[in-house]
Parts: structure tokens; sequence; C-alpha cells
């Protein structure tokens, strides 16, 4: 069964363990500091594929793929796959993950998808929906690029606080087996709107989502940042990091100790001119799927709190004027 | 608990309750045969807004205000929602459920969201992850004719396979309250593409994959249709439907004695020029959260298969000449 834990948060008492994980990565994340740490890498932009949308797709059944095996598991024992992305009708997904013919739940959190997929999967383990269940996400460079800002061809320049989205794909499958990195906790994320319009500046956008979250976290667990080895979050960068210090400064609690951001790991920020970070599903999910779960498989990390955060707004929402809304989903994971 | 029946579906032990529920439609669904049973009619495209965006958000918004009403709940005593639109990325439901400040977790079905969100609703419940969880979803005719066709301005002329999407969107309020309209059963679907291509005739392509669906439930249950007072289907119209019989047929699975399409049931078809019927995830949300659960109310109905069939496609998808791959999640609806 699942616990209500204070007000938001979610205790699970079987803790669902995270089997297998896979990560796959670009031409860029290959020349940044956690290289050596994605399963896959893949060079050409089009992966061999005629479009960027369909090189996308493939990062996705890659991850999948991988992920599967490290489980020892063919796609058919799998019950249920959440997974969504950032193009239009989330078609990275759909297209990705067809030929495995797994029941499919089509996810939409922006950027925060692979924490909903965690907490989604984790829940379908503990309450017996499904014995096996996976998540995956992904984002590229090039189709977010066409998609939300101009086609590269174009040459647009960009701002110091735009973030460079992940070419990179993250998946984990989960199962009922009382060890490795486990899921133990989750809180759901709300909707939260501070008025922040620059489209050029998703890190401060969310970071307003991703501070309430965290300080729900901490009171409904009676909880403070110094009980976790690191408080991860998806994709604020350089930006939104210190936006997410200062508010949560406002409620006595610091987590610069050990606060990291998977935007600001996965690229050498300065010197691959990535402005303020690295941004998309794909870079929490390929974090996440590479060095970090490896870290609880050498027992360097035992307890994070990984947090994803999404930028709820689209191209359409932004040229009417509207305001860019962020959500950020938490989850607990534990070695055990 | 949930347990597993047959291969893929899910029966819910404490089959929990739709409590409260909200439909609201728009001009011309007023004009067809359910218009008195809508919660909310909207006579205005903008509904006093300036978008048609914005306007559909609106539709949700009412709608779940409409489902918290009835189930006599305030939006801070809901533990999460679950919601998702055609419009990209979900901008219907993320701009349209902030104000409720209730968790939020997107869903990307396409125009089987309906179904999607209820199953996700039940297994909430079910698991104790959630006391209360609310589903809602919608579509907008102007909208969605922006997005994926053409501005409504232009006048293109369509064909007799097209569907019209549905303006309207219902909502759900789901509780472990043993009594009325409960969801007793559920199955998830997979990604099915039988090489369907044409972007105007959706209930085609959409109509492999609710066969494949409801003989696996079949299946599993060791059920046929004649145990159900109703099967319906979302949004499969005319042209759907019976693709959707002639593919059983190949089974010896005949549905047509107690089969009827949300897209059938919402519009008068010949009268209202919708040509092949209604679609859009508003469709059999609308439908679904006025007649089909009134009669529940009523005991006209007792038992029903409510299977909501969506298209994963974008127009990005097929203007690279992708095939239109389609999904169908179940959901068995039971009197207690």
């Amino acid at each position: 069964m699942i616990k209500k834990i204070g007000r938001r948060t979610l205790g699970f008492e079987e803790t669902p363990s995270i089997i297998g994980y896979g990560s796959v990565a670009g031409k860029k994340e290959s020349e940044g500091p956690l290289s050596q740490h994605f399963d896959k890498l893949i060079y050409d932009s089009y992966d061999g594929n005629d479009t960027y949308e369909q090189a996308e797709s493939r990062l996705q059944n890659e991850a999948v793929s991988l992920a599967l095996q490290k489980a020892k598991l063919g796609a058919d024992e799998v019950d249920c796959i959440f997974a969504g992305d950032l193009l239009n009708q989330c078609i990275s997904s759909s297209f990705g993950l067809m030929e495995f013919g797994i029941p499919y739940l089509g996810q939409y959190g922006a950027c925060s998808t692979m924490a909903q997929g965690l907490i989604m999967s984790a829940i379908f383990v503990e309450s017996g929906a499904a014995n096996i269940a996976a998540c995956v996400t992904s984002s590229h460079f090039a189709s977010a690029e066409r998609q939300y800002r101009f086609p590269l061809e174009y040459g647009g320049v960009r701002t110091p606080t735009a973030q460079w989205t992940v070419t990179g794909a993250g998946s984990c499958v989960l199962k009922n087996a009382k060890k490795g990195a486990s899921v133990a906790r989750a809180t759901i994320g709300k909707i939260v709107d501070l008025g922040v319009t620059d489209v050029n500046n998703m890190g401060a956008a969310m970071a307003p989502a991703a501070a309430q979250t965290l300080k729900s976290y901490f009171e409904d667990t009676s909880t403070s940042p110094d009980d976790y080895d690191l408080i991860l979050t998806g994709d604020l960068g350089e930006v939104g990091s210190k936006s997410l210090y200062s508010l949560l400064e406002q409620d006595n609690i610091n987590i610069q100790k050990n606060h990291n951001d998977c935007g600001l790991m996965i690229f050498e920020r300065t010197k691959q001119d990535v402005h303020a970070g690295g941004s998309g599903c794909g870079c929490a999910a390929s974090v996440l799927c590479s060095k970090i779960l490896g870290d609880f498989k050498n027992h360097r990390l035992e307890n994070i709190l990984f947090m994803a955060t999404g930028a709820l707004m689209s191209p359409t929402s932004c040229s009417q004027g509207a305001n860019i809304p962020g959500i950020a989903h938490l989850v607990n994971i534990k070695n055990r």
C-alpha cells in the first residue's frame, strides 16, 4: 500500500526497485563530463534516420532496450510503460515505443517527465497494477530547436540565460525486488506561476515550482536537506538553480551544500558554450540513468531527492502573451 | 489491491466510485441530441476570452468546477488531477487547471485521454496514492482546426470521412465510496499501427487499436458483448465504427447489437453536417460525463465498457509520411 505522509507526500511501503536502467546521449553530451557514464553515444544527429524526430524516437527505443537488457527482461514481460517528450503530441514516445507492444500510458510533464514516469511506475508496481513497469523520456537538440525556437539553419543567437536542449534519453524498469535503488517517497507537483514570461529563461520559470515542491516535501517528512546525499534538480541550469536558492532562503532552507542540477552536470557549461546549462526531458533522464544510478550501485549515493521540473508552456501560449507556469515532481530514491 | 485478470486486464477490488462528474459543451453540441444532458452550454467560441486556446482552458476549468460541486468537495480536498488535451504541450490542461492548485499529472493519450484519466484516477484511489482523484479532458473545434488542419478563415472543404472536433469537456471525481457508477476493471491499450496514413480518416486509424483492446478484454475476463448494457467507443465515428465491426468479425466477436459511439451520439450526423461524426478528447469526455453517467444514476445503465481511442500522430509526423498509430484504453464501469 501507499501511505500519505503529511499533506502531499506518498510513502511506498514496498519501495519498488529500479531493476534496470539505460541511457543514450548525443555528440555534444559525449564531449561533456559524463561521457563515459552513458550506455550508448550517438554521434550523428539523424542516427541514420530521415528526420530529427525519427532520430529522437530511436533514442527512446534504445534507452528502453538497454534498460530491459540490464534487467534481463523481454518487452513482453513489462506490464506498462510511461513515456512522454517535448515534441507536439509526444511523437518521440509513440513512434519510438510502438515496436515493443507494451501497454502504453502517455505522459506530459515537459522536462519533469522522468520524475513523473518514475512516480507512475512506482505506484503501478506498489499497487499491483503492474508487476513490472517502465518509464522513458527523451529530448533532441535539433527537433526541439525547430519546434520551439528556430530551425538550426537560421543560426539564431542565444541569450545568456538560454539553455541547451540535451540530445539524450533515459529509461528505468521497476519491480518489487527489494534491492538496490528504490523509490521510497514521492511528492506530486502543483502548477506554479510566478509571472515569468521570458521563453529564453526556462530555469527561472521552473524554479518557483521546484521551491514549492521541495518545501512541501521537507514539511511533510520532517526532514531537512542534510538528510540526503544529494538534492538533484532536472534542468534548472545556472540561472534557475540560483533562483531556487533564493526562493528557498525565504523559508530558511539552504540546499546549496548538497544540491546539483542535471543541466549543470551534463555539460562543462562555459567551455561547451551551452550558456545557462543543459535542458530538455532527456537531460534529467540521461543523467539519472547513467552517473546517478551508477553511483547507487557502487554505494557512492544511498539516499537522494530527484526532482525534475517542467515548464508547462507552448510556443502558442507564449506568443499569445501567457506566463510560463512550472511544475516539479520529486522522488526520494534510496538504496535498500 | 489491484488484481491482474488474464494477461492485461486490471481488476479493482474496491471499485473506486465516480462521486461527481461535470460536462460542458459548445453551440453546435447544444443543437445536437444530447443538448439537455450537458451541465453547461457555451454559445460563444471564445467564451469571453481573447483566444480559442484560452476558451478551451475554460472548458476544463468549468467541467472540474461542476464535478467538484456535485461531489460537494473543494479543490483542496482533491489529492491529484489527471488531465490532457490535443493542443501542443497540453496547454488547455495546464492553464485551465492552474487556479485549483491540485497536484497535477499531465496525460497524453490523444482522444483516449478520458479513459486513461479514469484508469489513472481509479489506480490512485485503489492504491491509497489518493483519497480523492479527478480527471478531465477537453477539445475545442476552433483551436483544433487551427492546429491540425487550417485556420477557420481558410474555409477548407472537409472529406466525407473527416470528423468534427467537439467543443466540450468532461470531468470525473473518484473516491472509494462504494456506491454508484464505479470502475470495476480496466485494460490499458497498446500502440497499434495497421498502416493508415489518411489524416482525414482518424476513425479508421483508431479502429485497429479498439479491436485489439476489446478482444484482449473479452479474453482476459471470459465475458462477451452480451454481458454489457453498452459498449461505448470514444470517437470512431461512422467510418471507424464500421472498421471496428469488420475487424472484430475476424475473431467472431459481434458488438453491433449493443455498441454506440460518443461521436455518433453527440451530433445528428447527417443533419448537422459533421460528416463521419464527432471527435476530439472532449467528445468521449462530455458524452460520458452527461448522458452516460446520468443513465447510471437512473439505472438505465448498470454495466458498460467505455473505450476511448486516440490517434498518436502529430501534423509533423504526418507531413513526414509516417503512419497514424492508434491506442484504445478500456474501462468497465458498473453500478454498485
